[in-house]
């Protein structure tokens, strides 16, 4: 694969069709202002947002992480929430997540947040496989109210 | 039971004991300057920090909230993240942890941040069968790196 | 399909070919020395260790299972553990799955280790709705330190 | 806490108490052949098998590990199953499982044995509390035929 780097402005197109497929994948819809929204907190790191963006050989996106720095009450550090992660159906099998995770780490550790964790459907095979490879499954499930 | 209320500076004598027996329950030790800083902060508000403390019928802490409001990527409003719950045993069996999560919701409703989530242990009994009642379980489970 | 039966010296380049689609499966890496010293046990029978091979009507390796035969503390007898179970993906939907395990109990059995565990990911329905057929899932988990 | 050491033969009486609170806890019943013979080879050091006791400041037995150092197709290394743990329930509380876990730890290194992993209930709570401090959970779940 390409390369990985920081969501820029100018990715809208690719950004969008990524976060189109990831939206289809939970079923969800969201209206076109928040996911404007979205974008632009991503792209200008406003309320502990950061976007990183998996590029192909040829310079498109194929991949996305999303994520949210936030204080922590166990740390003084804040840790990063990996929010969302996907990557393109005809990218995979190439160790595209595998790349995006490790540099979710980095750029968490780099905002001086290197606890990074994220939520993921109990029964996400294909998800989990790579999961537990690269980092670990705790005890803890998720309740809303 | 008595009352819940944000926590404030001179609750620091009842707040550090419930801190305490809360983390004694993960088997966890932190440093006094964490603890300190963690309370400092969930006084202050500072960085999205809230805490709350539910008060017996004669003034005396009994049990707490530690809470986050933090962005999300799927709304163009903050969620809440309660990190921390905690009920002194003594005070068990009287509605108090429901009472705070009760409490817990409309504080983050209040700042804008009406959604709610935390992380349980997928085998405390104990406290996922208040958590059912409250609110709802998910399929995710948590993820750390 | 066609027979099972024990692994044998010659069959490496069957056996080679299961093993790299397993490790895949898993996304993991293992030393030629480390699967060359694995064959070799399997075939040897050392330490415990057997392997069977499931071949299809032309002769060639479709699935393999790896098995380490271990004491226990609960019996005076010692208990199979299946390490590793494969079947080729053009060779799936035709039952060589079961037939592995049902080989396995019987091959255990005849080393004086009747009672045969494993472990699978919990989140695999795929191989999971074939174990619940043959064998029984256990309320255990699997803990590493 | 006093000390943890290798299981000796005088200490029957010992880990015959701690055996038979460990098989009432899961409602099981061994025939006195087994358990002799059992304790026979975790003293003996025969078929891989290894016992570490616990005793308090008075010498006596509080705590017991059973282990069990098998082969494995991952790696030349045999790996160490911790197939027993037991607190007797006077000693809770004062941090005795996770010394017989380190203890365990060290003691199949010593044999070569360095990976180590067991099996636990999902459901029991106060053993995962520990389990989750000390070790690490996976995404496996056991199955038996």
């Amino acid at each position: 694969m390409g390369t990985i780097r920081a969501l820029q402005r100018d990715d809208w197109d690719d950004w969008r069709a990524l976060w189109g497929g990831y939206l289809a994948f939970y079923r969800a819809q969201l209206s076109d202002e928040t996911t404007r929204a979205t974008f632009e907190r991503l792209c200008a790191g406003t309320e502990g947002m950061f976007g990183l963006l998996a590029l192909d050989d040829a310079g498109r996106g194929i991949g996305m992480a999303n994520c949210v720095v936030h204080a922590s009450t166990w740390s003084r550090q804040p840790k990063t929430y990996l929010e969302d992660l996907f990557v393109a159906p005809s990218a995979r099998g190439h160790d595209v997540g595998r790349a995006l995770l490790e540099a979710v780490k980095r750029a968490g550790a780099d905002r001086g947040a290197p606890r990074l964790y994220w939520h993921t459907q109990q029964y996400n095979g294909r998800a989990r496989s790579l999961y537990d490879l690269v980092g670990r499954p705790t005890s803890f499930v998720v309740y809303e109210m």
